[in-house]
């Protein structure tokens, strides 16, 4: 186990007296005979099961101060604490197990291994074990959670469930902490009234949203809402995008200039709204158990309320999907509009009851992934007031990227097929209130109909369908601060979905990211990694303006490191200048030094038929064949084995000079790390099941990491990108193309930030029909390469 | 879908419309002008999310009628209720989907297909509208929860938490219903004072217990206690448990009389116990989150205490572990003597405060699986008072049958080189006090090492050691009623250790089996089976004493079909007489008549190093390579395809005249359903993350069912077992081995359930090392198999 975190605030010892007085650790006035009675005095208090003399003696016993004293047998000496008795007791509240986890005679090597953060007073008086005793508490244990997170799952908080809502929220350390009673969170739904009529109805279409706030705003307090726009979480039509899935098994076109509709019948406003008939400030509906993300879970018992909605086209509400549409966007910020009291929402879509947010704040968070920090995203590129800052994990930033790349169709990594229509018609979840979807039926058919011309698979090319769902466009409108997450090795929502954001977000914001080493998931019950507190100190700052150093102490980008588990590194941007790298191609090397002399190597895209059958259903059997033996259809450049360690950053670029033997063509490329290890999972393990508590009877997740995978590896896919010949200059122009004709084609793969370690090899393939992500036309192409045209390049590489 | 309901029990008209009004779905007084204002007051009471008129009317004018109308368009209507009509609603508030999951204009087809229950009343009058609306509360939803049980987890349920405890519980169809407040479980802690000195500290070791009980316990109400031994629930040392892992890759050796210690120093009884000081109706010490099991969760806020311990030698206990010893059952049985009044408990291990089980009503079940399941047979063979009822999943019955078979070291599937140390070693959590375990650790090393003495590795017989691990011995004194649940594909407690116990159960007592699909594995949240109700209905008979049918309407065997997904068959016991069926061995095929001549083939067990190396690895690799390939250390017999399906019950017998080429040797043989086909996953699959509501606001489960295989496979083991052939008597008695000379042997293969499908053979390998259970000493032994003297015997075998 080692232990990353970067949340914790700088904090006066004045200041830590205060806290701790207030969540209970210390009476308001103190007086204790000495530096002992005062850790014994704490010792007590970290037993929340019980305040019987007897029982907590029983806990006292159990715990070892030295290797072989028990704690009261040590609190009866007239030995003094000392700084390894303090922390072998410590890291046994930690959850440590002395000998497994820790060497009792070595505790503060231990602790430098494990990475725990602690101090070495030289003498242990009050004072001392005061800050000790803080810190402790901010330390996390050995399952993910800070010991006050520990202490709060069992019971520790309960007592301030009780305190006048005018004496809330509490803050620790810079964090809200969990003192809403979980029993009282008041579950709503409103119906957010948005000025849009995408299901052509006339009226505007309503947005059921569903509140959990803390019961205590009944009582006057006023809390931030943390919003999650998730086109999901009313239900999902999985038949039917199965159904609505395209064969990828089609040849690529020439393409000419595209006469089609490249986009649908615009929506009109509505002439019809609800007339307000009544006001109220309590709602007529509520629901029981929503589709809810682990981490708001986390933040609705510490006084942050919590609103979901699924937006237009989804059960409950009105409207149609339109997979990432301006439309979307509205009703997505419709929502906030409400909380922050600029719009109306009803108790029903019938009487005209109206409900205002009154329990808000005005402050308002975005949270999700995928999809859900996708539509995060589309609201902050319109500058909303209110929103003060998206957590936004694994978004798309532009929809053609998502669906399309450099004018071809593209498939999210594991989703081949899928496209808008297929996503719409999935999320389209108005079709589960059977009588609902009755009267929207035809309408909606006639938009995916509509769609399914507009996203042009035939070309591939980008066009105003797409360009109204590039939020990146708007990317100089966002106000809110923002904090990015994405995986490494997300094949789904690729990684220049993040990396577009984060280059050209305005610097008025504060910004933060997050790389880590998963695919396309949530990181938030990791147990190397802070994220949870991250986010706490992070909203703390945003939603409840405290000063609590936020943007100063959270390193600017934080990326997991892909050789040592449970390690993550913070860095100042995601490359850096001045330290760019190119290879050029040669024979079937990478080499440093350009070669003049023209050097063609070929391939064809064509399999045998079985091997193509066999490709299309197993796309990992073609990647290794294609990475690991030698081929008629890719080519294979690699470095030298490398002497130092080199950490490479930034958005690689290739060069290429090629000819395809007819009159369109691809071009895909990937990046390999080469080199026999074994690597991480794709997946993290989960290491406890219900093994995280989210506050004191409350929900749980499980705690996760990454494991080492039992095997190793050969190599490892670190990059990719594709590119259609006929759009060299941009996705949107089309370039002729002759048969055997050399172009110059430049594209960019995915951003990476990898360690390569020593004794690998930095590969680079070159081929064109990409089985797990490009359509399958098996052409008998030929591609010939002209080597001395063609170079990759780096930003940043850096050995150490 | 395919629901397969056991446990809806028959109900008088006039006993409905009692349980309709206690639970609010009728007044107590009622007059409806007419069946469609009645049905529409059932309807509207289906929305238990709001009690607003226009909120509810949402909710209605989302469900179709008909094929194109919704419910207010009918309900103003003039059109009679129809059986159509009330089913397509029914079916929606089910949540199956109009198209998708049911035709609506074709609804009792879709119904019979789905195997929900209906009625086909001639008139939909008041009568037959509540017959109905009965039988849909107590119908399976999609989602695998009766209606009612889904209403629940929506809050229907809530405004019944407040009354008199007096009125509580509340039984409907049988079953006791959610009508307990989550919120107001009382969590305590007591410690039971055994009659026990295992750590031999002269104390009698003390045991914790968890206790959740309905806060209407303390408004005098008593309730049952469903309790749940686990060794596992404080906690598990795994580390130290792989550490001990034995190296299986040894020899066999030839069996002389056994000259060592067969038992472990026994234990003496307590000289010193508690006085007791004080009484308390209060336990002064609570715990947050139990390791808790899902089904306990559901009996929780159904009225249903649920206690938990870990037993001797576990974290906050006295003791030690001893892996099944006569101990250990006594520990288990001290809790169910406390809860029936029988025994002391402390609120804390020292100041002698006493506090009974003074809430409990004297009847008491114990539950879980594996090693828990295994303990409440245990409990049951003693014949204790108050023990009404043990649901023992996947239990030992005979720990000799769990780590030795017929004379060998035997590995539980998936665990070769875990014996009785190892597990012993693993939950001796009180390792996880670092105190405690400094205090008792010689101690426990000085046992761990009898144990390993006594457990005997080296000959692998029956001895003391084992007889007294050996709970069928008791079953003799069974007096509760017994629900058996064993996976057909266990390889890990395997299927003889039930089997044994339901043919050898007294005919005094009731019992019942269900044999799934799954290997060792939990049932309650499968969407096909309803097997959270069948429980409550048997517990609510056992437990709360009514007269449900429990023991009438539920069938004697449930067993889950392997060809078809979702099907469970009611049976009346494991084997029928008169069915029975002799395969014999000629060439390469099972033939139905005996053969007169000697037929010798061969096998030699020896592997070449690498092939030795690689199966060790990995044992699914020879697996496949016995099983498919002609190879030189095994055999294999196989009878002709079958011309109808076969259904395969009870213990099939192997009757083999074999010669080893040494003085030792063993036998292995599998029984194999040979044919291409799709057979189920080995697991099932997650059909909803969180898809089950326990309760309101309460915990939740994960929704599952199995799924075929996406691709076909040649062959699947169904059937096992293993002798050493100096075990041709018995376990226990050592026969001599000459080498070459000819020796009979019988065993028995563990019990079968199967339907091998038409066109598909079963087949009969033997052979001599088992690399995924027996040790493997790879010797060059080779063994002659006298095909004459050798037959294969199913006790039922039938046609269908």
């Amino acid at each position: 186990m080692k232990n990353n975190q970067f949340s914790i605030t700088p904090t006066t010892h004045q200041q830590k007296i205060a806290e701790l007085t207030r969540i209970g650790f210390l009476p308001s006035e103190f007086h204790f005979a000495n530096s002992k009675e005062l850790w014994q005095h704490f010792l007590q208090l970290s037993y929340p099961e019980s305040g019987n003399p007897a029982n907590v003696s029983q806990f006292l016993a159990g715990l070892l101060a030295t290797q072989d004293t028990a704690v009261p047998d040590f609190l009866e000496s007239y030995e003094p604490l000392t700084t390894e008795i303090f922390y072998v007791v410590a890291l046994q509240l930690l959850q440590f197990e002395p000998e497994l986890d820790f060497k009792p005679n070595d505790i503060i090597q231990s602790m430098k291994k494990i990475q725990l953060p602690f101090l070495m007073p030289t003498k242990w008086d009050q004072t001392t074990i005061i800050d000790a005793w803080y810190l402790l508490l901010c330390t996390h244990t050995k399952n993910g959670q800070t010991l006050l997170d520990n202490l709060t799952g069992r019971g520790f908080l309960t007592p301030l469930y009780d305190l006048p809502a005018a004496q809330k929220p509490i803050f620790f350390n810079g964090k809200s902490i969990a003192i809403f009673d979980p029993t009282k969170l008041i579950h709503e739904v409103v119906y957010v009234e948005s000025s849009l009529d995408t299901d052509r109805d006339q009226q505007a279409d309503l947005l059921k949203v569903e509140i959990l706030r803390p019961g205590d705003t009944n009582g006057h307090l006023k809390v931030p809402a943390v919003y999650t726009a998730s086109p999901y979480n009313q239900g999902t039509n999985n038949a039917w995008g199965d159904q609505l899935t395209h064969n990828v098994n089609v040849p690529l076109a020439h393409k000419s200039a595209t006469t089609f509709q490249t986009n649908t019948t615009p929506f009109t406003a509505p002439t019809k709204t609800i007339t307000t008939t009544a006001t109220t400030k309590q709602a007529t509906e509520t629901f029981s158990r929503e589709a809810s993300y682990t981490l708001n879970d986390y933040l609705a018992v510490r006084g942050f309320a919590i609103a979901y909605a699924a937006g237009i086209g989804t059960k409950n509400s009105g409207g149609m999907q339109t997979c990432g549409s301006p439309e979307q966007t509205k009703a997505t910020v419709a929502v906030t509009e409400w909380l922050t009291g600029k719009r109306k929402a009803f108790t029903n879509p019938t009487d005209g009851t109206q409900i205002k947010a009154w329990w808000c704040n005005g402050n308002v968070a975005m949270t999700g992934r995928s999809y859900l920090g996708t539509l995060a995203t589309a609201a902050a590129t319109t500058g909303i007031a209110g929103l003060k800052t998206i957590i936004s994990e694994a978004a798309i930033s532009s929809w053609y990227d998502y669906y399309r790349e450099n004018g071809l169709v593209m498939a999210p990594g594991g989703f081949q097929g899928e496209d808008a229509d297929v996503l719409a018609a999935e999320t389209f979840s108005r079709k589960l209130t059977a009588a609902d979807y009755h009267s929207i039926k035809p309408v909606f058919h006639q938009y995916l109909h509509e769609m399914q011309v507009a996203m042009d698979r035939q070309t591939g090319s980008y066009n105003d369908f797409w360009r109204a769902r590039n939020y990146r466009l708007n990317l100089a409108n966002v106000t809110a601060d923002v904090l990015l997450v994405h995986g490494l090795n997300d094949w789904n929502v690729k990684l220049n979905q993040a990396k577009e954001v984060w280059d050209h977000l305005p610097n008025t914001i504060s910004k933060k990211i997050i790389l880590h080493q998963g695919h396309h998931i949530y990181i938030n019950a990791f147990r190397s990694f802070d994220f949870s507190d991250i986010v706490n100190l992070w909203l703390t700052n945003k939603l409840w303006e405290v000063a609590n150093q936020a943007d100063e102490i959270l390193p600017a980008v934080i990326a997991q490191d892909n050789i040592n588990l449970e390690t993550w590194h913070p860095f100042d941007n995601w490359e850096e200048s001045g330290q760019q790298q190119t290879w050029f191609l040669h024979d079937k090397s990478l080499i440093n030094a350009p070669q003049k002399n023209a050097q063609l190597q070929t391939f064809n895209d064509q399999q045998p038929n079985q091997t193509f059958t066999d490709f299309c259903r197993q796309p990992a059997q073609w990647q290794s064949t294609m990475a690991l033996t030698s081929n008629q259809f890719s080519l294979c450049f690699k470095t030298g084995t490398t002497k130092d360690e080199l950490l490479l950053r930034g958005t690689p670029m290739l060069q290429i000079r090629v000819a395809s033997s007819t009159d369109h063509g691809l071009i895909s490329a990937q990046l390999v790390d080469y080199g026999m290890t074994k690597r991480f999972n794709e997946a993290p393990s989960i290491l406890q099941r219900n093994g995280i508590q989210l506050g004191f009877n409350w929900r749980e997740d499980d705690l996760r990491e990454f494991k080492l995978a039992t095997r190793a590896t050969p190599y490892k896919i670190i990059s990719y990108g594709h590119i259609n010949l006929q759009n060299r200059h941009n996705a949107q122009q089309t370039d002729n193309l002759v048969a055997n004709q050399f172009v110059d084609a430049q594209f960019d793969l995915q951003p990476i930030f990898h360690h390569l370690a020593i004794g690998h090899q930095l590969g680079l393939l070159i081929f064109a029909t990409d089985f797990g992500m490009t359509q399958r036309g098996n052409e008998p192409i030929t591609y010939q390469v002209d080597l001395s045209g063609s170079q990759l390049l780096i930003p940043t590489v850096q050995r150490s």
